[in-house]
């Protein structure tokens, strides 16, 4: 027997965050189709793309009325058809979505799946999953499953291909609310570092942007037991978390100084080698050409951060190839879920990812003080929780 | 006793090729100094660097007068204080040289030695090597050491970082004249694609420019076993040439239409899922810039070809992040010479890497006409004699 729902919630975007258009809602879910499960959700971790998504009036990807929120976690209450990944009551993280056939998933980038936008972020009418309760509409019309998962909300309809199934590993809804965030932005950063550079003792790595993608490549970086770890960011107190989580320098942008100051710091720290690894999680198309030349011989620029669809990167190529350097683009650390989100929660059992000192817990009813304080600056990861 | 030097000659250049400045002379070579060499060459391959250091009348790494040549083969006749790599007889192969203590050197990546421009292409005085024969001067006043070797001289001064030893590998003079350039072009293109992409049978590789380079990377996609090869030159003949030696595929680039439809042509052939690894060999930036457009999700851009010194490549950030592609920048196909140019003469004598489908032999004495038949295109890679 499935668990009846009782009275689900839901942060729904009717328009732009800016103009007011988040409302929390008392809503209905539709009945769950093939490969969907229906999950009560603990938390969800709010991460800029959330934004991004439901910031704008139109554009890519930008839909009205949805429920956003895509670093969900909670318990399995209902399974559709054909559902094998868990069982009604295993607690779950859930992460992106993909399409399993193409090229990149078949081989181990799910990622970079050549369907990752269509999947994510566009939507079709199956993904009509909320109405509002009082609502006289015969049909769900707000539309769910953003990033497959929709977890803004205290129920949610969530696609098999976002699931992963922690059940054994993480034993209460405390420590599952913690991990939340795990299937985005913390997986983003650290595995980036680990998984798509093979970070190693020997290496100096820089990061760029000290948000919560940032910090979670500065504590993979400890885990890879990188030699410097060099953290960059305008705000002091991004710097001393960073140091706190295992950041060997740090660098702080003055904003009215020439960016070119950066990256000789850098240079001064790593003894005029520079980086074998730079991150960007700003997607600055300046800053983004300083880690170019930060980075030293043989060195991998990984280009995390969200630029401007129309951005562009001037490359040197003669001095690029000279150098042997190596400008990657990463996406959700071009991880498979799966695989990786049990590896983290180890590291955060061990100590190892102290999470605790970048989540700060909200109650849903106080988004817009977990919103307010990520923009500015004083939460680095708000989790939701409902 | 070391073997009398019987009238050495060199190929000297005075000045740029194109204003006659090479000349066949009689010279003398000075002693031997610490970790030098003294080897009887017996054939050394052209290659467009030759041209490019010696063919202008300034410039990074232009001094005259100086031997060219770097991709040597010969026989060792004396050896200077401090030798281990090799014994007085034997036969070796010649490549470029590194300092062995640099952090790429020491990871194994010596054609990324932070000194590779200093060691290979400027000169000091220690690199007076040769002086003419009837010369009055007191000393050498002639550069050698191109690359560690300057191997257009019937005998040269190598130094020890430019050896490999292919003793017991090579049986005989003729073996080892078709393989003396293995040690640049061969390895460069080939290696790139074995060493640096880590091709494999499921890839999908196109080769942008089949000189040397090019053709030596359709041959090390073949052994790689590679699904699809695609060449890409402007010349028939060289397309013919590339699917003598492998190219599943070839696009014939037409000088008079929009380079989009050589990659439109790329697409079509990889079932619109474009390549996994793409190789440019030319260094024109409109290709490159095509090369980058023809590679699929999580794919790879080798930059192999030199570029113009300020010429650069403009990528845009976001399409490249959510796609996984990489930009890498190869030189010599970031191979360890004593490592990589044994495998190169296995594949020849197994048949793998047909060398005598793309080499032509010359005697010194028609240096001239090698030169020309490279670069009118009807030789891929003349070989002198000496």
């Amino acid at each position: 027997m499935p668990t009846p729902i009782s009275s689900p919630r839901a942060l729904v975007s009717y328009g732009p965050l800016k103009s007011g258009g988040w409302k929390l809602k008392h809503v209905s879910l539709r009945p769950l189709r093939e490969k969907e499960l229906l999950v009560e959700v603990v938390a969800s971790g709010i991460c800029q793309t959330d934004l991004h998504f439901a910031g704008a009036e139109s554009g890519f990807g930008v839909h009205y009325p949805r429920v956003m929120g895509h670093e969900g976690a909670g318990y399995v209450r209902e399974i559709g058809p054909g559902i094998q990944i868990a069982k009604i009551g295993d607690p779950v993280i859930m992460s992106f979505s993909a399409c399993t056939a193409c090229e990149p998933c078949d081989t181990g980038h799910p990622a970079h799946c050549a369907d990752f936008n269509a999947i994510n972020f566009q939507v079709v009418p199956e993904n009509f999953v909320f109405k509002e309760a009082d609502s006289a509409e015969s049909g769900p019309d707000i539309y769910g499953k953003f990033f497959g998962q929709s977890s803004f909300a205290s129920w949610s309809i969530v696609g098999e291909e976002s699931i992963v199934n922690v059940s054994g590993l993480v034993e209460n809804k405390e420590d599952l609310a913690l991990m939340s965030p795990l299937g985005c932005g913390i997986q983003t950063g650290s595995g980036a570092i680990i998984n798509a550079a093979y970070a190693g003792p020997n290496d100096r790595v820089a990061v760029i942007g000290l948000g919560g993608v940032g910090l979670s490549a500065v504590m993979g970086a400890r885990i890879a037991g990188c030699t410097q770890i060099i953290g960059i960011d305008r705000h002091e107190s991004r710097l001393e978390l960073a140091k706190e989580l295992g950041a060997t320098h740090v660098v702080k942008v003055d904003p009215s100084m020439d960016l070119q100051t950066t990256t000789a710091a850098v240079r001064a720290i790593t003894n005029n080698l520079g980086t074998n690894i730079t991150l960007d999680t700003t997607g600055v198309p300046a800053l983004i050409a300083e880690g170019v030349k930060m980075t030293g011989f043989k060195g991998k620029i990984l280009q995390v951060g969200t630029a401007p669809e129309t951005a562009t990167l001037t490359i040197p190529i003669h001095e690029f190839m000279v150098s042997g350097r190596q400008f990657i683009g990463v996406v959700e650390g071009d991880v498979i879920p799966r695989d990786y989100v049990p590896k983290l929660i180890t590291w955060v059992k061990e100590g190892k990812l102290p999470l605790d000192k970048i989540v700060k817990f909200y109650a849903a009813d106080d988004y817009e003080t977990a919103i307010h304080d990520m923009q500015s600056g004083q939460t680095v990861k708000p989790v939701i929780l409902w």
